[in-house]
This record gives structure tokens, sequence and C-alpha cells, in this order.
């Protein structure tokens, strides 16, 4: 049944363990700081057009649909859009995730279930419907904390360093270990756990892949300090969007049988952390285009407000930010246009998905850079918003901010360009804009791999056999 | 009637008016230099499948197909694409460029049709189909000579800077001026003048478009030094493939009305050199993706020619010239799928049409770059083709020119790679990449022009409006 | 007389008008946030060999020595180097800033007197001698708050938005007006304000430089929120390091006629700012190349904390950061030994010093990606010190974020990564970076301006006049 | 006896075995492009002042003044830089080269003298005393042809690939293999042969460094094709001024042994080349300094004929000009202010070094991209100069072709602008900027090799120290 934000809210007073900065949170639905994540995630189930009806399941989230044409990838890519764009430009991760997730693993299953004689695809799709039926929040959590990164799992000096299988039980596994990077796992309902990285057969035990609910016993969440709006007075949109990552701890876990999706087949552990990564990079291609879009306008306002419009400088910054914007619907409209369709399931393009990820990893810094070189350097050193209140202040502040437009116009631009150019914000998303969803390295791999150098290599190669010499 | 590469080659021996550094060329056909760009050209008209049935026009070449949708860009895109690559990564223009200009005036002829009630439209129908018909070979005259660039065509010191009009007869016009950069004018039929730019009502003698034969009265080409080929006895490519710019001159040349297409009508001056150059970025994206093609298998082939292919920087180079590659595919792609309709015709994206030609023109150094970087030093001092034939040096060259891969193998990669990223091709090609079809500052008007900001003005808005201070 | 940091932070208590946040501050010195900024600045006066015999003054501030020779530009470029090492790669501004000014207004003072008869020298120098007599801590008001950017001084709407003379009196003027951007202005002695851009003879009322004690009647200090450190418990360097700047009101604010320095003297305002410019970019890449020490040394931790430090990427970043600082080095040391000599004092050549600032200004970027890509994405997403001290969670945190070192080491070095490249000093630190002693706009400026081209031009002249065509 | 011209042009009239373009070359002074570099090298001995008095050798070549301390290497620097701006940008390698590897030889033979009890420096000074008193052409070969580049010296599959003893005699040695990218080695008289890399036991026999007369026995020169001039018939500078690379062959050459500098102290063979590299990238800063020139001057020119002068897109590119020109010289003579003194010699500094030739290598690229955006299509499409000489077209594009200058003027400008950016010249410049004397990759180990990482990591050691967690 489709939940509305209310009913979403009351599903995570679970008894989850959950800390912040220090403190055991009760309840993430009234925590100061991480109930404005959990809102902003519940204005997910609060949005128009949000369900479509789906003929296996019913009335279901958009978000789950399986895609399996180039339309549905295009239908896809805009709901992520365009939710981004209705929350304010801060991606909303609970359903995008989890579904990025659940096709991967449908893909997977069905090859090992053709290689083993296995019955994972079956699992999976009983969760899948468990999932969509009860309208799920979700996260997913990949990354391993990792250790040593010149060595592989089973080599590293602590053996809980990528998650790993420490029981086999009748009626399931026991796993030890932590995650890092899992966005809003703690205002989640489910956590999917998949694996990192390839693996050899040393590292079989770590070839595991499964679901938990987020208060299973055991599964402890070690919040970010938040402090884009924890401690900022002058927070604007981060009054009310942000997502929430955690340190996310396996302390011995339990696991049944039937939220196992991989279970020390080794071979699958890399595809299926290549499967996962396209499709959530083609999420991110998505969503950054729409995220981008707060830098942009943010710009052309700031540049109106000091009368520098059609200064050259500030033009080649907004072509900049149009390319960064524009590279990445290209890429994510291509990759949908020219799918993979694997075991009946539609996957993005993973050369086009690359490439646009790659040239958003690589040229947010630019994007900032235009921004702050546009903004000038009043946005690191203007005075707060309570100096703004202050009235004996506000009379000089107000009369002295003015630009082309009146100081109290330029001053509410100039907060905001302050949030995303020269606040803790800017220094959060540099650093998510080049790791997440993967690095440049990362991004340069999933390019190479998949590319068909055959029609260069042949063009070349009949242009110099003609050569004689 | 579909012409064959012969009776294409024959019809240029018309009395044309050709130089060639400095001498008068009877016989572009039998010149030697000359004759390969025609050689290229006719290759075209031997092509397999290059017709198509069209419903009113009967079989003709797929590149005059009006676009009227999505499909049919795509188709465009695919075209110039596969045809660059049949040609050895060489564009070969002679029907692309013309149909790129017809489309065009196809557009606005219609446009000042319905504001001043003329019969342009009727013209260039009549014109179009006498050239699908005949099945000729075409070129657009547009760029002007320009004189000062600070001024207005009215403004030069030389009336004669900007092609215009010098006598309105009751049978048509005489035309004056001279344009630059027409590629392949002396080996094409057919030769298409149009603005270079927006006009005022005092440029209003400049305003105009028309087309004449390559043999008109007063028509001369004045063609640039081929020495990509031309003094040049290690071509390798360019032994066959190449095209030819002339500066080309009208001298009091007279255009019967019915090939006249825009006359005095200042105002469309601009958006037919608008539409004109979104028609021809996206013809160029297209085959430049194709041409960076050979760039990037001689860049894998010189990497295992010297023993380097899996280390890091080569691999960074690499992914460099796919991204180069893609983009400008992505934006073939995705500016066939968002086009414009305009009365009737589908015209390419200008926004991903200029995102990706922009991308283009800023970042084919870096190709260069990476392939110098791969290939060594070597391209630049090895010895010549004569040297390898000489049996008493091959003995030494091809011994010590072994890399990884035999002394023979690796020669003829170098010869290759030296022409591409280190001789007289690699500077034309560098200008051409910078400058044809628009400069970097056009692609960025182009972009800017027509992009919709509202969607990131009205985000930004939004969310500051919500600041209480 | 020399003062050590107890006498400099009691001098501090004197009635001057700061406010922050909202609030006004009473006592600078005892003030959470802003006493840091004060304590930074204390310890300017208590560093070792800090002082030299002058033979004029007797022992003053090294600072405060007027450059004669190259060997003095040296000697300056390595105390402002060696001092920013001293204080934990934070710049120390207070006599830096000061000394800039005056060395400027001992230049410009001789050329008004000569060119006008004034006495302006003698007021400077007298004011000099009191300065570093008392050895006083100073801030130089500079960047007026503008308004408009595409209109003169005179032309904006508002009189007050850059400052101007108000009323002439017997004794002195009345200036009004605002001064954003003034660094180290609430806890210093003395400020001096400059004008900042060239003028005309209709702005000549702006064309004004004079000094006032910080508590002069008018003048208040609005200093931004230093949320590096306020409101975030996890800062590391910014617990004890940071400087602070304020919107500077001054509100009919009196000057008598010993301490006005230029008074509508219009036609030298221009250059007056030119050469602090010159001067303070010199302090600037003397300083800056001290503070990329911070992101190389994180860079080479962090690097290793990893496991990844013979990474070739990781490699490439660390050269980037090398060439970061040592071209500030290089500029700085070039332009010391190729001084302009004016007025007997020495200038560093405008030209290396502008060279060096604007690879400075637009490569800071460079250096916050590879920090972050080097140290990975748990800089956004780690645990907060907090959480590190919680021990039921240390337990946790301590065990997983081992990498090639042990826990509490990665933590610890990570902790301060995230301080430089993803937090609210990262912001803050990218616009500085940018903007701070001139935009990269300004560099550029300053670069052409004193550039001398004839040298490349009469050369290419040279070539090309042997060319017979 | 320091020579003229004459007396050096005579002495390559000595029998040497030179191939151009497959055909054996009875005199250097004759043919018709190796008299090219021939007389550019000649001009070196024609050039006033270009002795210095020397209290051990008399009236000698500054180029081989045994640099002592940092004034030395100032002059060295001036020198190399001033005689490339002499000989119209183009560097003139024939003393420059020879001394680099002198003096990197007499450091290098003490070295060995100390460690084993040999007697190299004796024969290091004799072979230099020899080259300075009868003022001897040198050319360096030292770049080994290298094979598989994956794979040491003795592990080539053919054991010639890197040059070797193949004979140990009472009277000397005899060596085989051959050497690529010998500047001048066609008309110099002397070659100095040197290891390209650092060495293992087993490449002993590889380890070897020593001098041969230009028409030694067995010593043959393949010079590479010169296209630039040869087959061009529009070169502009290039008809007088270019050197010659030659692929350079040892088939089993004697070598005495008072001409052996190195034989089998393998461990010798990385400091040589080491060395030997830093002096010649200082030469490289040094003339490439000079030789930007070139671009800078036609690029303000050029700007200057199209009457874009002031544009501000032009205005950047002559900034990224500036910058490319001067970050050289500042590492030059930073470089030369803080030297190594090693056994006696001055070494510039190799950090200084080699970030400004690091600079240079990677940014080349971009100074040719400036020049062809300022300059236009038309240096890829203007007629040939055969064309401009022929009355009858004259008259057309001396018309057509004005800009904001006479069309006279603007043809010659734009000659020598696509000489420089799209010609044959254009692809070799390319190839040598990132390549000669090292490419990216030597001069990122060669800074990372000599650098202090000490300062940087013991801050921030200091600083994260101070964290309590």
């Amino acid at each position: 049944m489709p939940r509305g934000p209310g009913e979403y809210l009351d599903s995570l007073k679970d008894g989850r363990v959950v800390y912040y900065r220090g403190k055991a949170v009760n309840d993430v639905t009234t925590h100061p700081i991480i109930s404005v994540a959990a809102k902003h995630a519940a204005d997910l189930f609060g949005a128009e057009d949000r369900l479509y009806d789906d003929p296996n399941y019913g009335k279901i989230s958009r978000y789950f649909k399986i895609p399996r044409s180039t339309n549905d990838l295009i239908d896809r890519h805009r709901l992520i859009y365009n939710d981004t764009m209705r929350f304010d430009g801060m991606f909303n991760i609970v359903q995008a995730i989890g579904s990025d997730a659940l096709f991967s693993l449908m893909i997977i299953a069905r090859k090992v279930d053709t290689k083993y004689g296995t019955h994972y695809l079956d699992r999976v799709m009983k969760y899948y419907e468990y999932v969509v039926k009860n309208d799920l929040a979700m996260a997913v959590a990949q990354t391993d904390v990792k250790g040593d990164r010149s060595k592989r799992p089973h080599e590293q000096p602590d053996p809980d360093l990528y998650v790993r299988v420490v029981e086999v039980r009748d009626d399931g596994i026991v796993v030890n270990g932590a995650k890092i990077h899992t966005t809003q796992g703690p205002v989640a309902n489910e956590i999917v756990f998949l694996p990192y990285r390839a693996m050899v057969e040393g590292d079989r035990d770590y070839a595991v892949a499964f679901a938990v609910p987020a208060n299973a016993k055991g599964v402890k969440f070690i919040v970010r300090p938040a402090l884009e709006y924890d401690g900022n007075p002058n927070a604007v949109n981060a009054r009310a969007r942000f997502e929430v990552e955690s340190l996310t701890i396996l302390d011995h876990v339990f696991v049944p049988w039937d939220r196992v999706f991989l279970f020390r087949e080794w071979e699958f552990a890399g595809p299926l952390a290549w499967y996962f990564a396209t499709y959530h990079r083609f999420t991110a291609v998505s969503y950054r285009a729409a995220t981008s879009n707060l830098y942009l306008g943010a710009a052309l306002l700031a540049a109106r407000a000091n009368g520098i419009e059609n200064a050259p400088h500030v033009r080649d910054w907004i072509v900049q930010m149009i390319m960064y914007k524009e590279i990445m619907r290209m890429g994510a409209i291509t990759a949908a246009l020219e799918p993979l369709i694997d075991e009946g399931v539609a996957v993005p393009n993973p050369v086009y998905t690359n490439v646009s990820k790659l040239y958003s990893n690589a040229h947010f810094v630019d994007v900032v850079h235009g921004l702050i070189d546009i903004a000038g350097g009043l946005i690191a050193t203007m005075p707060s918003h309570d100096d703004y209140a202050n009235p004996e202040e506000r009379q000089y502040i107000s009369k002295y901010i003015r630009g082309a437009v009146d100081g109290d116009t330029r001053y509410r631009i100039m907060s905001f360009v302050r949030e995303l150019a020269s606040s803790h914000l800017t220094g959060y998303l540099l650093t998510a804009m080049i790791h997440a969803e993967g690095s440049e390295a990362a991004s340069k791999i999933g390019m190479i791999r998949e590319y068909n150098f055959k029609e260069a290599e042949d063009l070349v190669n009949r242009v110099i056999s003609r050569l004689r010499i």
C-alpha cells in the first residue's frame, strides 16, 4: 500500500540504533538535525503523481518500475531530475537507490541461478514485492571501509574491513563488518548490502549480498555531523534540505536465507557491483543535472545583482555551467537511448553513463570556481543573518550591500551564494561530487571496460595497411 | 538522375576558373593535387546505399532527405558519421553542406514569404528539385572576408568586404565580393552563397542569398596550398583523402532572380546564418566524432607498439579521447531527440548541438596532445619513407625502430601518427577543429542564445524567497 | 617601543565598536570567537627574532623595514613565508598589510608633493614613525562596497557607495562610507583607508587616503561569522588560527589633516591603489606558498594513510601541489630580483608578482580537488569528534577507520583533511584564494599593464620583414 | 682558437656519413636542406660578444664557461635566451648542449674517481680543453631507441636497442647501437654519447659515456625530413632557421680510452643522465622562453590586424602566453638563485628547473590554441605565396585579405602565423615542446625526486598532534 509522509515518518520509530555527535538518538523524526533529513525523505511520499499502475503490483512508486526499454529509462531519468527540482535541487534518494540495487540484483540473481541452479531470483523478486507493496524507504550500503587500499579483502590485517560472513546457520547467515557513506540509512526502512568490488576465490566469505531492516539487531548508524545546517544559523536551503550519511556497523547481524542474494559466488561480486554502479551513476547524472541548476541560477542572479551580467568572463562561466548541466543530461538521455538489455532488464548504456559521470566529477570544481568568481569576495566576509536582523546594524548593511539591485535583494541572493560556494555545504558538495557514486578513477574504469575500441582500431589498421614502405 | 563517380568527375570539366599555387588549373580532375580532392568527392557518388526512395523526387541521395522528425535527424547523423568512417575518417562534404543550406533556406524562405508576400519558397524548392534530381555536388560560401572585425558590412573601408548587390536588373542581380573558407568549391557543381551575420538596415545590400554554378562568369577559386600532401612524400592518409578550401571571388557575377533566395530583407540575414550554422554544426559533430577515431585508434596502436598500453597516463589520454568522441555523439543524438520543428522542418536542438560543438572546438588540442605524449618524440625525428625504402638505411632503421612490435609494424604506425600529430596536417586540423563551422565564441553565442535559463532562475528564486531576514 | 603579546591585547580594550552575529562585542580579547583572531595576532608580538635594528628608528619590527633593494624584498618574502609556517600555515596580517600600505604611500606622497608642492610625505613619514615606534597592529581598508559595478563612484545611486569626503574643516576632513573585506580590523590598532580604483575628476571627493585609530568615533566593525570554528566542534587548526574580516563602517568620521595622505588629487588614486596592490600581492604569494604546505602535507599523509602513496594519480596531484607552491615562490623571488626602484623604494616586479598571483588564484581549486581525490569520500561522511570520544562508538570507529595506518592515526589525519577540503573553511579559503588581494581579472590587468610587449613584437616584425611576397 | 662561420662550415666537409630522404649527402654545407641548419649553426660563430676571457683557457665561447655560482648560471640563462632572440626565436644548440654534457661529466667523473680511484676527470678535462680551444660544435646523443619500454636494456629482444660496449681492446672500446633525436649531429664536430637511464648491474655493458668525432668510422646520421621548409614554398622563418635531428647509428665504432668517460660503472649511469637532464632542462626553459616570443608577438600583430586587439578573449590568450613565457623565466632565474653546488660546479636547482619545464611541456598546446583562436581560420585556407605573386590573383587577394590593416601587411602577418600555428612546423614544435629535453613524465619524476617534502609534512604533523580526540 502506498504510504503518505506521516506513515513513513511513523515507521522510523522502530528502535533503530542511531548516533549523532556522540549521543544516541531516540527518535530520528524529532531529533533537531536528523529530522530535517527525515522530513526531506517524507516529502517524497507526498509528491504528486508519484505512483503508477503496475500490471503485477498495482499502484506503486514510479521508482520501482523495472526498466525494460529506452522509454522506461528516459522516464526514470526524468523522474529523478524532476523530483530533484521539486525538492529544491537536492536529491531525494530513498527509493532511487534501492531500486538501483534491486534491478542489479535481478540481473545477477538470474545469472547465478543459471550457473549454479540456485534460486536467488525468487528471493530477489519476493523481496522486491515486499518492498514495493509496502512502499518502503531504502538505503544501500555498498562501500566497505576497505582498510589498506593496496590489499584485497582477505589480505587485510583485520578480517572485518570488508563485510563478511562469520557464521552459517540453518536459517541464515551472520555477518560482521562496516560500510561507510550509507546515505539516508538512519531514515530508511530497509538497508541493502552489496559487495563493493571484484573478488577472488580467497575473498569468498566477502562475496555476499543481503538486506536487513534498519532496526535489525546489531545494526548501528553513526551519522556524520551535518554542519551545513547544524551550528550554522546562516543556512538557507540546508535549513530544510539535506540527506545524512552514516558509518553503518554490522555487529554480528543475523540475515535469514530469504534475504541473502549472493553467498560466496565470488565471481559475481564484481559484476553485481558493476551493474549497481551503472544504474546508480545513471541516477547520479540525472539528479546532478538538476542540482547544478542551483549554481546556474545563483550565478545568473548574482551577476545581475552585481551589474556584471554581460561581462565576458561572466558569460564564459555561464557557458561552463550550461556545459556541466547539459553534458550530464546528454549522457543520461543517450544512455537510455542505447541501453544494454540484460536478462530482460534495460541497463543504461555504460559508456555514455560513465562519460557524463566522469565529466560531472571532474568539473564540479569549475562550477564552484565560476560562482565564486562572479559573486565576489563578499560571500566570505558578509555579515550574518543575525547582524541583518539587528536594526542598528541593518541600516548600514542594507545601505552598503546594494548593488545593481537593492540591499535586501542582494543580501538575500548573496546569502544563498555563500551557502553554495563559501560554506560547509561547499566543502561537503565538492567531496560528494568528486566521490559519490564512484570516483573519477571508477568512472574511467567503467568507461574503458565497456568501450568498443574495435571501430577505431579497424579504421587505423585499414589506413596504414595501404602505406607502401 | 543519380550519378556515378565518373559522371560527377566529368561534370567538373566546365571551364571553371581555379588557381593553385599561382597557376590557373585547366582541369581539376587531372591536376596532381586538386584531383585528389575531386576523387575523394567522387567516392561519395560510388558509395553503396547512398540513395533512398523519396515519395516526391524518386531515388535521390540520402543527404537531401528533408528532416521532419527525430528519426530523420538520427539517420542524418549516422549517414554523416558512417560516410566519414567509410572514407577513412575524412569528412566528405559535397552533399552534406549543400543540404544544410537548403534546409535553412526552406525555413527562412517561408518566413520571409509570410512577412512580405514574396515567393522565395517556390524558388528554393525549384532549386532544391534541380539539385536533387541532378544529384549535384555543392559547396556553401558563407564566411565573408570581413575586413576590420570591429565594423559592420556597410562601415568597412572597402564596400566589397562582405558580398553585396552592386546592380539590380530586370532579370536578376549582380553581386560582388569574396568569401573565404569555401570547402570543395573547386570540385562542386553549385555554390550557394549565404549571409555570414546579423545585419542592420544600413547593411541591406549585403543581405543576400543566392546560388550560382561553379563555372559562372566572374567566379574564381583561389585554392589553399594542400601541403598535407603537396610536397610531403610522407603523406599516408592524405595521399588519398583531403578536401580543399578556397578564397572564392565574385567579380561582378550575374544571378538570375530564380536563384536569389534573400534580397535586402536584412532582418532575416541573421536568422538564415543561424539556422545554417545549427544544421552545419550538427553535421560537424557527426563527422568529427568519426574523424576522432583516427586519433583514438592511432593512440591505441602506438601505445601497444611502445609497450606502454597499460601505463596510467596512457589510459588517462585514452579516456580523454573517448570523452572527445562520445560527447560529440551524445550531442548529436540528443539534438536529434529534442529538435525544433520550424516551418515543418526538423532543426537539431541548438543547445545540445552547440554544447557538443564547443567541446569539440575546445578539446581537440588535448586529443593531439595525448597522441603526441603516447607516441613519443620519434614522430618528429623519424626517418622519411625514402630512407626506409633505401635498403642500406632500412637495415638500420628497421632494426632500431622496433618496439614491443617489429620494426616494420612500428614504422608503419608511427608514420601515420606523424601525419596525425606532427605534420602539416596537424596544423591544418588544429585550425579547422578550432574554427570550422564556427569558432568557440560562435558556439558560446549559439548556446546562450537559445538557452532556457528560466528553470534554474525559478528554482533559485523559490529557494531564496523562503529566507527570512 | 616593541610590544609583547600582552601589551598588544591590552591595547585592544579601547572602546572600539564591534559587532558579531548581531551583538555588540564589549571586549574583543575575551569574546569566544574574536579572541581567537586576537590571540593569533598576539602571537606575532611574541615571535622570536621579529625585530631588527634600524639606523633611524631603533629596534623595530622587521615588517616595517622599508625595502630599498633586492635583498630587502627577499628578506620580506622570507619573513612572511616563515611567519606563516610558524603560525601553522595561517597568514598573520597585522603588520604585513600596514607596511604594504605605508610603502605605497611613501612613493605616491612624494609624487604628489612633486607635482603640487604639498607635504604629504612628511605626514606619511611622521605617521610611519608613530606606527613603528609604538609597534602597532594595523589593518588596511581598501575595497569599497562598490554598489553597481558598471558605474563610477560619483555615478552611483547612493553617493556613499565609495568612501568620500563629506565635509572639509580647518582641522581636518569628515569622511563617510564603508569598506568591505577589512582583515583583522577589529583587532588592529590603526586602520589605513586607501582608494580602491582609478578615478576621474568627477570622483575627486572619493580620491582620499587617510588613517584612523580603530576606536575613532563613528568607526564600526561588523565581523563575518567565523563558522570555520564557531559552531564547528570538529575544528582542528581553526580552533586556534584564523583571522576575521569585517564590513567597516565610517559614519561621519573626523580625520585630522596630519592623517590625511591623499585629498582630491584624483589622478593619484589609481597609482596608489596599484602600488598597494603590487606590494600586497607580493605578500600574498609569499604567505600562500606557506599555506599551501597544509594541503601538500595533508595530501602526503592522507595518501600514506590510505596505502596509495605511489598510485600514479596521487603522484600527479602531488606534482600539481608542488607546482602551486613553487610557482608562487618563484614569482616572489623573481619579483624581488628584478624590482622597480621608485622614489628610492623597491617595489616587487609587477609582472612576476601578478603572474604568480594569477596562478595562485586560478589553481587553488585544483589543490582542493587533488586533496579530496586522494583522501576519499570519508572526509564528508566520517563521524564527529564527539562520536570518537564516546567509548561505545569509538571501539567501532577506531577499528573500521584504520587504513595502512592504525585507526587513531588515520582519524586524526582525516579530521584535518576534512577541515581543509570538506568544511566551512574549504568554502572560505576557496573564496579567499580566488578573490583576496585581487581577483583573477585584477591580476590580468596588473600583468598586462606593465608588460613589455616590445621585445616580442620587434622579433616578429623583424622575421616577417624578410618575407618577400 | 675561436672560429668564424666560414671555418666552422669548412670543418664539416670531413667525410661524415649523412643520409637525407634516402640519399647520401656529400657535403652538408651545400645540401639544399641541411645547409640551412648548418648556416644557422654557423651564425653562432659570427655572433658579437660570444667570447669571454677565461683565466685558464683564454678567449673561449661563453657557452663553455663552467658555472660556479648563481651569477654564472644567470649569465648562462641570459646567453641562451638572448642568442635565441638573436637567431629569430630559434634555439641554436651546438655549444649549449655540449657544455650541458661536459658539466655533468665533470661532476660524475669526480664522483666515480673518488669511489673507484679511476681518472675519468682528467680525461673529461682534457677533452673539455680540446673542445674549448678548438671552439667546436657539438651534439649530444642520449636517447636510446629503447625498443620495448617495459624492459631494461639487457632484457630487450635485440641487445643493441641501447648503445653498448661490444668489444674491449687495449686501446679502447668498440660500441654498437643507435640513438634517436640527436639534434644537429650532422652539422656538429663532436658527438658526446651519454646513457639514457638508471641501470642495474645486468646493464653494465650499457653504462657507457664517450665522445667521437662526427666523421668517426661507423657513425651514420639519418636525418629527419625537414618538411617545415623542404617542399613548403610558404616557409617564412623556416626558410633560414631550423635545426635537424637524426637517428644516429653506431655501427661497431671504436672509441680510444681517453674519450671514454664512463665504462661499466652502472650505478653512475642514472646520476649522469639526471645531471645532464637538469642542465639541459635549464637550457630548455631559457631558449623556450625566447621562442615563445614568436607566438606572443604574432598573437599581438594578428589581433591588431584583425581589429580585435581589445577583445576580452584575446586578452585572456595574451595573458596565457605571458604566463607561459614568464613562468619559464621565473624558473630559470630561481634555479640559478638556489643552485646545487656539487663537486665545485653549480647545478641549476632541479625543483625550479623541472617545475618550469613541466609547465612548458604541458602548456605549449594552449599557446598554439590561443594563436589559432586569435588569427582565425584564414591561416588554414589562405592562398599561397605563389598566388600572391601572380598579379592576376594578387589584385583580389590583396583587396580581400585586408583587415584593420592593409592587405599586404595582413598577408605578411598571417603568412607567419600560418607557419607558427597551422603548418608542418606547428606539428613539429608541438612534438618538440612536449618531448624534447624530457617528457612531462620525466619532469614529474625529476621534480618529485629532489623535492623536500619534510617542511610540509612537519607542519601538518605539528597541527594534527594538537588534536585531542
